[in-house]
């Protein structure tokens, strides 16, 4: 069966984020200055065979951590579809 | 009060996502070739002050269509974190 894992992969907290700050720039300008805070981030979604979702979840966790994140400057989570 | 909304951002299904096939052919490198599909799109976090969620809703969608998202290429969801 196909699965779809969405796999969010955020910058860590304690890290500085560049292009979210040049964003709530960019924001503040366009006259949105509720917004206190942007982080950006990546979501990728994978459609993975497997048989069942505990097993696509450990198939999606392991792209992540092999090819996707890096664990230095960011972390991720993995959800799969129901 | 401050509300955090999520926006996911990604590339529309019609349209192909070169930076999602060219990490597919990698996770085939790495031996994961149960992963059959793979589309990279964007995971944003706003924090967002207003009075109701409702109200925080309209102001990540209004910063999403003038800033973040380009409809022409993608599509996007917003979603307030309870």
């Amino acid at each position: 069966m196909t699965y779809t894992a969405h796999v969010i992969i955020m910058p860590l907290k304690e890290l500085l984020d560049p292009q979210g700050k040049a964003v709530m720039g960019g924001l503040g300008n366009l006259g949105l200055g509720a917004i206190k805070d942007v982080r950006i981030g990546k979501h990728i979604t994978l459609q993975v065979e497997a048989g069942n979702s505990d097993e696509a979840k450990s198939i999606a966790e392991e792209a992540t951590k092999k090819l996707l994140a890096n664990p230095v400057m960011e972390q991720f989570e993995v959800h799969i579809a129901s």
